[in-house]
């Protein structure tokens, strides 16, 4: 099939190649002229403008944005709708907020423009692995690109799959990394008791490489926590700050506005939240307290 | 080589099976007649007491148990004992606390007797699959049983190790479990959430499904969740009731001891008293409270 | 002075009597009858319509909505509007949200309207012991009210104040109220701790009735608690379902939207969702999982 | 009435100079010199030895132990032992464990010797307001002792109790603890969101000022948090390490073994550990893992 790939960054352009390897053609655009060059040696045929991606493309296109969450999203899109023609689809493969991509959806559709959202997970390991897409939308649509979803998913008939209404894909996408979350701090907290009991003389690495065959816990991202403790067994030079990127606030949001009960991801957000926050104003409080009631003193910056 | 299965339940009759397959003579004892006649029926060399056990294998002798952590480990070793010579060795490869092994390793020692403490992941899917080993206690005894080892593992050079001194082996199982606690307990509240998204009417199984391929959260835990999912999709007559075994008490015990912050291991386990606490004292309190500086009244049982 | 109370319900019918007791001039409108006589019952001038309260109060004009959060203030707004005049002030005692209560102050201001949000806490108890009340808007016009607070506070000088611009008295009430959560649900913890352990046989009354002197945890929560343990020592009757206002989402939200961690207040209002929850997916799902991997059986409904 | 005190610290001597102003007699022992000295001058009659200190009182003694909890409290009752005659009463002031009180009580009791467990709160605060105290051990032995208690209180009357067999006075006191915990981090994590939201420029005394009179979170612990605050608002020079003393982790351990789920009391402990470690493995390995399946990079240390 014929695709306009919107956003030539790492994911974009990877997703770019895994399509050419899968025998479509991608046009590719990006702001950035650097991009674009590293996009167009690895096969990408590149464009200057929106105007000339859309132009590049047959009807009924289908135009796929890979850019980072938030009003570039609605800009990209508002510079789109005029130069789209009715059947053409965007898609929205980034991380954008289920809620977002419903007004997107509505907005497209009442210029009777296509939607499709699709969740994508697999990181810079996509490219050869494929990458994991939940798609949200017109069902009738999501199966016309299907032959797109085949490509980029690990295998033709596996790993991608149409979940649901508008919204439907992020919102998968949404709770995936809310569980990623969960999971890496359970990890995390493993290896950190692991690694604490020094009488016992662990080799972290060792366990892990251990536990990734046969055990319960095995994982990819275990196999990731066994690479990375092999290359750096004591995460020498690494510290202690964990961002987040905004898919695990909405989980935990969801959560109770759901009115459900998800303590773990929730402690694993605010773990991430605890690991930037130096100046640790309620530590602070608790610390002068105690010294309040109980003249226990603190210690002092 | 020669081994004694003390031990016939699930894990030891499997594991028997695996060690047969791997070329191993295994002669086995429980002390149900039925877990015999089983375990004979699938090939295990079964003896009606410990001391034929003892008898039936040449020294250096390999003792392996299978049994239930608690009072029977220490009950079985003492049984053992007088019927062992110098040079035998016990192997417990059940859920034992990893202290009680520490102890049990220095008492074997003290009379001559060599002592593994090993960590046994894989469940019921051990047998065809392998079961994930981590080994404590004296690295060359370890050495010389490594062809048992290598026979229950999922590939002879994988999956297995032996990873510190006597404790360890059962110390990294604890950990393990307690990861596991939250693992699942990640995939749990994910999936609830998506499960209560009625507006969107989510496939659990067929999202946790697309999931196994290319995605972050892919894991052998999530493959049981399809699994689970897709047999029961409203996991219709499932209580809401989680037991825990004791492995996950033991490492939130445990990372309080060593002063690691475990936020989610713990909530993990929380959560799973929580499931099975119907008298909820706190919540109907907490319910009294509301209404007595609020007057918001109470629901009545 | 003389005060317009909008909302003659428990709370605005207390505070409209506080206000008589303090020499102060209250007229009250409520759309129910039932409550309008109720409250004329109480001393209060009570008349029929918006624009008779306006009409019945001498300008400048002090409005006071004591109604239930949401739409209902807009709408109360957007009616009171085209009957006040330049120098009239809205005041919201209401348990609203802070971003709402900036966006109507914007949207009054525009009209030559002033603005005060009042964060009001004390319950049904704040009759007698008068209310704690966090004043948030234009410092001048909260001094100029200053009498009016003065007496609903426990003292005139004590329990209340002007805390900052439009918003923050309810910012201060949403974080008071997500304190109120973590403080109601450690006493719950602690005296269901005291109630399981049976073999100590506790009288939980007695020993609330002793921590409410000289001890650290005394407090007002301690003293209801004691209370409520007295009047029903097994809580008997009592569900163990547990509602939450929204401000206690409201903090958990801010505080995440601040990058500050606060797992206690996140963890109380958690706790009340499992506690309205007996679906309890999460639950059943970790059962089948244990079931799936361990062969551990599953309790059923 | 006659008292032995054994332990001369603030605890002890303020406790002393308590009995002192109501009117028993306390004779007093300390193995450190200036302890002595420094209690003297406060009027209580010191000895130099354990052997004096018993010699010093009359049948049947009361000796109160206020010396740190753990292995100083075994040796001090195995030295007043051989010292003692039967009728004798040991009293435990501390904040022992009460599994170990629990043991000392049957130790005692096999040598015809009394034993009372005291849970004693207060801190430095009960010289001039009182302690508030739970009393364990036998029933009649604590009503013979009455008088000390009641002097000990806030009021005759009140503030004290006999709260259940040996052991229950160091339960209630455990919980007690493990309560005041969740209350700190409760009102840390809110003070700490006012704190951040700059742009309400919240005077953090002020609200707490205003929050000690008829707010619903009034409390002793409030008005500390508002002289913590009014004396340094910035908590200047105060480090975030929060101590903790072992009643909290006793609190948790317990709540575990009695299946009760305690996640806020729970979280303000882990809190106090995360607080603890800079090092903070876990986080470490989280910015790992996030950039082996995303490529996000990390921080350096």
């Amino acid at each position: 099939m014929d695709l306009g790939m919107i956003g030539l960054g790492r994911m974009g352009a990877n997703m770019g190649e895994r399509l050419l390897r899968g025998g479509h053609r991608v046009a590719g655009y990006d702001p950035g002229e650097a991009a674009r060059a590293a996009a167009a040696a690895r096969g990408i045929e590149t464009v200057e403008s929106l105007a000339a991606l859309v132009d590049a493309l047959p009807a009924p296109r289908a135009l796929w944005l890979m850019v980072p969450a938030g009003p570039i999203v609605d800009d990209t899109i508002a510079a789109l709708r005029p130069l789209l023609a009715a059947g053409d689809t965007v898609i929205d493969g980034g991380n954008s907020f289920y809620r977002d991509s419903q007004r997107r959806a509505e907005q497209l559709a009442a210029a009777g423009l296509g939607w499709l959202d699709v969740g994508t997970s697999g990181g810079i390991w996509g490219l050869e692995e494929g990458y994991s897409l939940t798609v949200g939308g017109d069902a009738a649509l999501a199966g016309r690109l299907a032959p797109l979803f085949a490509s980029l998913a690990p295998a033709p008939d596996r790993g991608w799959g149409h979940v649901g209404p508008a919204g439907a894909g992020h919102f998968a996408k949404m709770v995936h990394n809310g569980i990623e979350y969960g999971l890496m701090q359970a990890y995390a907290e493993g290896f950190a008791i692991l690694q604490r009991k020094e009488a016992l003389g662990f080799d972290l690495a060792q366990v892990a490489e251990i536990w990734r065959e046969g055990s319960v816990v095995r994982s990819w991202l275990l196999d990731l926590c066994a690479g990375s403790l092999r290359d750096n067994p004591g995460l020498e030079g690494i510290a202690p700050y964990v961002a987040d990127s905004g898919e695990g606030r909405w989980t935990v949001a969801e959560a109770i506005d759901l009115d459900v009960a998800a303590p773990v991801i929730t402690q694993a957000l605010i773990e991430r939240l605890r690991s930037r926050d130096d100046a640790a104003f309620a530590d602070r409080l608790l610390a002068a307290l105690r010294d309040a009631f109980g003249g226990h003193g603190v210690r002092h910056d």
